[in-house]
This record gives C-alpha cells, structure tokens and sequence, in this order.
C-alpha cells in the first residue's frame, strides 16, 4: 500500500520531468556543505538526502525508508532557512520529491525533530478568531467544494477521526461506529434535544435523529456544507427533526439536553475558550446537562506546524487535553467524566482518505493543479505522521454538570449493548 | 439503611445523655438570633436547625432530612465563626448531633454553601511534604493500627475507591474489581516489571502478582502496612515475585514496565508533582513504558475541607484533572489515554465501610473513644455527600511514553474479556 504512494504516481513524475532535473547542473562545493549540515539535523532519520546532480548523504545508518531529493539550490537553502514551513512549499512546488516512504520519513522526521522540543512550552502565535476571521479561516479549507470531499471521504462525508472497532474495518464501518459511539458516551434516548457546534456535512446530526431518535439543532458557517446537509435532511424526510443553521456556535440560543462537538474546537481559538464554555452552559439543562468534545490536541502546548497553519487550516490549533479542561469546562463546574484518547485511530483514517486521494489524483490534479494535489497529499502524510509518532493525540471528552448523578454507572455498556 | 446512621446508635447517644442536653437553660434573645442567621446562610438546605432547649428553625421550605441541634451556645457560636472546621469539632465533641440521614444533609450542606464556591479559583494552603513531614502525615491517618481498619475495610484490606460492575454488588466482589480494571488499564501479561507507589497493605501488588504473573516492586512509608504485606506476601508464597519496601516514592530506582499509584497522589503535595514525574520517568522503560494514577480530585482546585485536612488527613489535597497531568504528565511527554470519573463508585464505596463502622461502633467506642468514632462517622459521612453532591470526583489517569504505539486500540477488553 504505502509503495503507491509517495512520488509513485503519474501525475506528478510527469510535473517533475517538465521542470528539468538539471536544470541547475552540478552541485558545487557549498551545495555540498549544506546537504551535509541537513544531514546533521536530521541524524537519526533513516532517510536519504539528493541534491539535483545525483550528490547523495545518509541521515542514519540504518536503511533509509525514502529518498528526499532537492531538485535546486532554492528549495535547499529554504529548507535549511525555514524548515517548517519551507518543506511543504518545496514539497508541494515540486523543487522537492520524497521517493519511498511518505509517511515513514515524515515519522521518522517527528520522532528526532519534534518529540525532543516537546519539553519546551512553546506558545501558539496569536490568531484572529472573531466572527467575520472565522468565517474566512473555515471558507479557505472547507468551501474548496464538495465534489472535492467527496473524492476521498466516506459516502456520508465525516472528515473527522473515524473509530475502528478492528484496525481491519473499512472506512465507513468505522465513520459509523465514531457516531455510534460518540451517541452512547451522550448516553442519547428518544425524545433528548441536542445541539451541535460545527456539523460538517451533517451526518452525525442526522445519525442521532435516524438511529436515537433525538432532536437536533446543528450550527456550521460553511454555507456548502450547510446547504449540502439540508438536502440530506429533506431526502431521508429528517428536516422536521434536525434543524441546520449557517451560523456560529456563539448564535446558539436555547436549552438542550446534550451539547456535541466533533473537530470544531480546533478551530475556536485559544481565546474564545471561556466564551465556548458559556456557551455550552447556558445551553444545557440547568440540573443534568451532559456534553462531548471531540478534537485534535497535544499532549502540550504546542504551535500547529507552520506551512499546514499557513497553507491549509488557517487559524487552527491543536489544544492540550488541559488547556479544554481549564479552559472551556472547568469554569463552569462541570465535570469530565471519560476521556479517550483515539490518536492511532486518526492515523488509521488519514491512510484511508490518503490512499483514495491518491486513486483520484488524476481528477484531483486536472481540476485544482498537481501542486494543491501535492500539498493535499503532504497534508494527509503529515497528519497520519503526526499521530503516528505521538506529536498530535486525537481526544473525546464526555462530561456532565458537576452536580448531576445522572451520569453512566460504568463504560460497559459502550462496549457490551447492541447499537441501535 | 440510612435510618441506621445519624444518631440512631447506643454509644453516641449514651455520651450525649452524659453531658446533659439542658445543661445551657433557655436559649435567649441572641442564641435566636444566631439561629436565624444560620437559617438564612443555610437557606435551601433541607434540614431543621435546633437550640439545646428546642427552638427550632427550618432552613428550607421542604421536609427537612435531618436535624441539626446545637447542645450549647459554644457550639453555635464555633460553627458561625468558622463553620468549616467547627462543625466537624463540635460533632465530634457531641455538642452538635445530626438526627436523621446525615449523608443527605451534608449533601444539602454541598449543593448550597460549597457548589456556588466552585466558580472561583481558592488556592490551597501551602503544606510541607518533606520526607519528614510526609512520614509524619501519614503515620497520624495510616498507624492508627491495623486493627481498626480491619473492622471496617474489606478483607484484603483495599482503603481507596471500589469498582462496582453493578451497583449492588459486595465490597469484596467490587474491590476486586477494581484491582482488575487497574491491571487491564495497565495491560499486564506475566513477566511485566511493576513499580507501585503507595501499596497500602498491599492487596494490588500481591493480586498483579497472582493473577498477572507481574514482578511487583511495591513501595509504602506506613511501617504497619507495609509488616502485614509482606506477612501477606508469606502466606501466599509470592515473597519471590513481590518485593515490599518501606520507603518513599522518591526512593524508586531501577526501570519497569509499568507504574501505578493508587490513593497515592493526593497525599505527594502540588509542589512534589514535578518530582513525582521524574520518577515516573526514570523508572519506566524508555521507548514503551506505562502506568495508571488513580486519585481523588476536583473538577478545579480548592483546598480540602479545613477539619478533614486537620483531624483526619494532614497534608491531604485532592487535586483537579488538570493539575496533575500539567504538573506529573505533560512536561515528559507522557500521554494521557484514558481517564475515567469513578466519583459515584467512591459513594457507594463510602457507604459500605461507614456501615461496617457503625456495626463495630461499640468496639470502636470502647477503643478510641466515643469522640474518635464520631469523627471517623463524620469524615466517612462527608466524604460520601463529597462524592454524592459532585464536590470531589475520583480520577483514574491511564497514561503511556508519548512516542510508544503499544497502546491498546480500543477499551473493549476491559469489558469483553475474561477476567484472569
């Protein structure tokens, strides 16, 4: 599987030979010198490091899982000036191929790169989250079109971590046990009234309404997907039980049962932590509200990598397990009552969406460019390496009110009760 | 059940008849006075407050739970100078008694005086848990004697929360319950090297030992315990494979596969989170290790209850989630798997040993005097409605290395599997 990846694919060794291999002609004595200092930074990678002319280094003694070849002296000294950053734009320009292993290498780069300065606290650069930035942050990833999405996601469009009963299951098995399962922790029953802050494509709203006969209230500000959930509503005759309203989790008004969210924290920012978190209090019953937050964190705080922030999720972060329980949760008493922690899940369902991207790279390739194909692929790489390598964790919280006993007895029943 | 408590036994009625309730005359002008204020600041909590010559107040409209009578005006003038320490002095003293269900009065007492509090941010009192110190605040609660505890405890002796598959079950069935969540949270197989810090009478070590096939290296400061766990660890021929040492936390040396703590974290002090990290992280295994913290906490820091912290527990401080996977977890990478909210199992835990106490109330009585059994009723009363009322939770943190991979996929064993 991971053999077809990588730079395996025709549409893009076709964009590489257009450009010229050598164009820059043979490496000289400082070209050299730099490849041997990358070769420095990365010892320990097993990896292979090219320049233009055929010069190679060896980053570790071990055989390497990919080659990483610079195809001039411009994506060479970005890289070593600005790696971050600068290797998703020499990746996705083509001044930059990855022969082999994609996601190896990029494990491999994790684990010596960024698992030591993970001691460090290095804080996130401050973002603009009011309304009309969110809305543009969310516009730039989400709005790229929903016959892109449907390219590579599952048929009922969840681009969030799925979860995998079996590492074996297929992609839309797991999307539906990740519903399932997020269901029962909301311990949801016929009749409850729920409200879902950021909703996608609309599946899970309307998975609870179908499958737990409950009545939801699903808020998103990308109008395509909105649009794209009310039809579903109509078609499956939902639209009197599940209300899809373009609009921001602060317009939510009402009182609920349960409050869900699933990949929106991401997007709030650190700032509005506190105004989430009244938000959710004042939606939820007064005496017994329950509640989950599914989200991509950190085990601390750390900056979203530079060129995924800059190029593909504008003013998204990756929050610690902590900065959400202070954060959003603590000042409201209410209490955490289970936290899973599904990373490798996460990493299971990007190798899917990557491995059907890379079936469509063709269709991919002639509506968007081979260099959004190739910075989408770099992005799916990255993140499976992300939480491969253990940088990114992928968290669900379920909680209550603090002074509700209306919670679980145990988990059992996630695990031993038929699904609905 | 709850009819049984309060009030309702020989002993404790005895030494009330002793002092004489009429020994202050008629309740003046003022005693009335005081009475209303209290009534006011207790208002919504269901019970009736009453003066030693029957004036009675009702502070809230609804049936009251209990009565809570003052048997002189010292009493009364205590508990509105300082209502946090001197409620559980006068009890225990028999100047105050609670007639009725005193479970739910302390409930009420929660719900209204202390719920409220939660929103702000008290710090705890700052405590001195030197090596010291440390030995000294756990001799005062842990060397009252083995004896004691045994007339209350379960057999094998387990003094932290129980985990009860099913609400009904028995002590005994749910602390070993317990003991296999934390061993299948742990993923124990036979051969794993286990370190514990803060082994009680060492129940969990000699069960990883049997049941697991683990190598227990258990550590305790408490010398009573620690004499009868490796009496225990005789008996039962696991001398060879569990290895009992009076010594401190700090103490640990060597590398495991596993760590575990139960009931330990919240005697360390905040300001030995980091060093207890530390040690986690030099005595687990470097690419792979483990390990479960299970501890009584807060859903956001404050300090303990003034009389528990002074009579019952000195140095004791429960912290919240957040505190300590910021100060034990997150600075080496460890990352938080799994955490569960066992506050309702602490509840019902508490409910079963205050039983087993007031059977041997006489013995208890005839040994440490009336004034210690009322005192050990209340804490273990208090700590019921704690955990009742939602102002104390019960965390079990399972935690692994950030970069390892061996980490279960799902949580479906811990309830599909068979027990060993």
């Amino acid at each position: 599987m991971r053999a077809a990846l990588g730079e395996g694919f025709p549409g893009l060794r076709g964009a590489g030979q257009e450009k010229g291999w050598e164009a820059e002609g043979r490496a000289g004595a400082l070209d050299r010198w730099l490849l041997a200092r990358l070769a420095k930074a990365l010892a320990g990678v097993p990896i292979r490091l090219a320049l233009w002319d055929g010069t190679e280094r060896l980053a570790a003694p071990e055989p390497p899982v990919a080659r990483v070849r610079f195809r001039n002296r411009r994506a060479l000294f970005s890289v070593l000036r600005d790696p971050e950053f600068a290797f998703g734009e020499a990746y996705a320009s083509g001044n930059l191929a990855v022969e082999g292993d994609l996601v190896a290498a990029l494990v491999g780069i994790d684990r010596v790169v960024d698992a030591p300065r993970r001691g460090g606290r290095r804080r996130p650069r401050p973002r603009n989250h009011g309304l009309g930035a969110a809305r543009e942050n969310v516009h730039h990833h989400y709005n790229l079109g929903n016959d892109f999405y449907r390219l590579w996601l599952d048929e009922e469009m969840l681009y969030t971590c799925a979860y995998f009963p079996s590492p074996d299951d297929s992609l839309e098995v797991a999307q539906r046990a990740k519903m399932d399962h997020v269901c029962r922790k909301l311990g949801l029953k016929p009749g409850d009234r729920v409200v879902e802050a950021g909703c996608g494509w609309g599946a899970l709203a309307l998975h609870m309404a179908r499958a737990y006969g409950a009545t939801v209230t699903a808020f998103n500000i990308s109008r395509e997907q909105i649009q794209h959930a009310r039809r579903r509503a109509e078609e499956d005759g939902l639209s009197h039980r599940v209300e899809f309203r373009e609009d921001d989790y602060r317009a939510i008004r009402g009182r609920f049962d349960a409050f869900v969210s699933v990949g929106m924290v991401e997007h709030v920012g650190l700032e509005n932590y506190r105004t989430l978190g009244e938000v959710i209090d004042r939606s939820l019953e007064p005496e017994r509200g329950r509640g989950l937050l599914h989200f991509i964190g950190r085990n601390r705080p750390a900056p979203l990598n530079a060129w995924i922030e800059r190029r593909i999720f504008p003013g998204a972060y990756p929050p610690s397990l902590t900065e959400v329980v202070d954060g959003v949760l603590s000042p409201f008493d209410f209490s955490v009552l289970d936290v899973e922690n599904l990373r490798l899940h996460y990493a299971r369902t990007l190798e899917h969406w990557r491995r059907r991207l890379e079936a469509a790279a063709e269709t991919v390739a002639a509506h968007f460019g081979v260099p959004f194909l190739r910075a989408w692929r770099l992005y799916l790489a990255g993140s499976e390496a992300a939480f491969r390598s253990g940088s990114m964790q992928l968290f669900q919280i379920a909680f209550a009110r603090g002074v509700t006993n209306e919670i679980p007895w145990t988990r059992a029943h996630l695990y031993t009760e038929p699904i609905p």
